[in-house]
């Protein structure tokens, strides 16, 4: 079982801007696309929503909205004026969502509950703009690791508790990186499926040992996620669409983006 | 609030072996301590428990047991064999408890479900033996972020949940390191209190940026774990033990010994 492929761009960040990027896919027969915000300025949003269009691109998420926490009012005010801005992209380029990241403690807090809280206001103070875009917004669980500097949400069912204290417009974003280790990844993938909430599924792969905590993820079939175990769970909750690959890597940027982009096509036909 | 502190060995283990350890505890008045099997093994079994009667020593728990999974039957027996021993080390020198990381994926195995149930049935296979030592087993769940390579069991409650499918005689090491980012933290604390589990309490700190998954733990104060919160959760849920000082880390192994015991004693009696 292969299915569609999504490129995450942020996998070619070092070798294409999002024209090149785009060029490559097609190149590759990938029609489906996950642009980053700051790729999306570089080239300009109407030029980006032009390419969209005319190729005809499924555009799966844009990365990312989120990073809600800060020390003071003004700082929250700002964070959720910038997350208006990214609807406002995701909307351009009739994203199927605006994936974030919430973010994590601000300043020099240690209130990891107190981070969470603002994120859940973060989220709901978008909401009346999101829905009048018609964008809808995934929650990226992040891996624990990253609950300190990126994200205080940290699995599947933290996710879910906030969507169902906000509403429908909020889903959930699975990337098999951050929820692979889940001991209730099982029925939290059903919760989630329950809910009709599974707006994404990110795919890459764990490496053991993982030399760095941001930039070393694995190409599929090199690490150690059961990757056709987590498909089959997310398709069973009725999530049929692209796997989006998203690699983080130093290895994977050194190597030409047409290349990068054949072993993609392959291991997704082998071993996802 | 302070209490009583306890030295984990790793903590030192650069600077100080078994004795040399001990020596330093007695001059910093910390009469805890939990030491490792290579470093028991260096100075001799009997040695060790002769050093611990005579200064009448608490030893808090032996690290460590575990490590179950394995692609073979034999291989799986030699390491309950192995956790065997370790419960009669832990006898000898009269241990609380033998803390368990339990293991990762065996071989190149991608079958977490798999290793997880290994770890039940090697813990499972230990106990009569344990129980006959008197030796309480003390499942520490560690940070997801060693899923992979050293511990499959990586919440409280996921521990917690084997200590129901085992006996009284198992229970949990909570180290602060691997749990504070628990969206569920306050729940499974109580949850443990509950069951009377709670075996262990270890602290140190989070970094931020953590620049090695393995040793770059913090000194308690230096990084982002609201370490009043947890110790608060769990002296409610009951445990009012040590506070055991496990840091893994190249920056404090390069201090000396007596200098680094002054700044937990410091820290212990400040920040957590």
């Amino acid at each position: 079982m292969s299915g569609q492929i999504c490129l995450n761009l942020a996998t070619t960040r070092q070798q294409w801007g999002f024209a090149e990027a785009v060029d490559g896919c097609l190149r590759a027969g990938i029609t489906a696309i996950s642009p980053w915000r700051d790729q999306i300025e570089a080239i300009g949003l109407s030029e980006a929503a032009r390419i969209v269009r005319s190729n005809d691109l499924r555009v799966t998420g844009v990365c990312r909205g989120g990073m809600f926490p800060a020390e003071t009012p003004a700082g929250r005010q700002a964070n959720i004026d910038d997350n208006l801005r990214a609807i406002d992209e995701a909307a351009a380029l009739n994203a199927d969502c605006l994936v974030l990241v919430v973010g994590g403690l601000p300043g020099s807090s240690k209130d990891l509950p107190g981070a969470r809280a603002m994120v859940a206001e973060g989220i709901g103070a978008t909401l009346p703009h999101a829905k009048a875009c018609g964008v809808r917004i995934a929650i990226e669980p992040l891996h624990p690791m990253y609950a300190a500097d990126r994200a205080c949400v940290n699995t599947i069912d933290q996710a879910l508790d906030l969507c169902e204290m906000l509403d429908e417009t909020v889903g959930v974003a699975i990337d098999v990186y951050h929820v692979w280790w889940d001991p209730n990844l099982v029925q939290a993938i059903a919760r989630a499926g329950r809910m009709k909430r599974i707006f994404a599924h990110h795919i890459c792969d764990w490496l053991v040992p993982t030399r760095d905590m941001l930039n070393d993820r694995g190409m599929m079939g090199d690490g150690v996620i059961d990757l056709p175990a987590i498909r089959a769970l997310i398709e069973a909750a009725g999530y049929h669409g692209p796997q989006e690959v998203e690699i983080f890597s130093h290895d994977w940027w050194r190597r030409a983006g047409d290349e990068v982009l054949g072993v993609i096509k392959q291991r997704v036909a082998s071993v996802c």
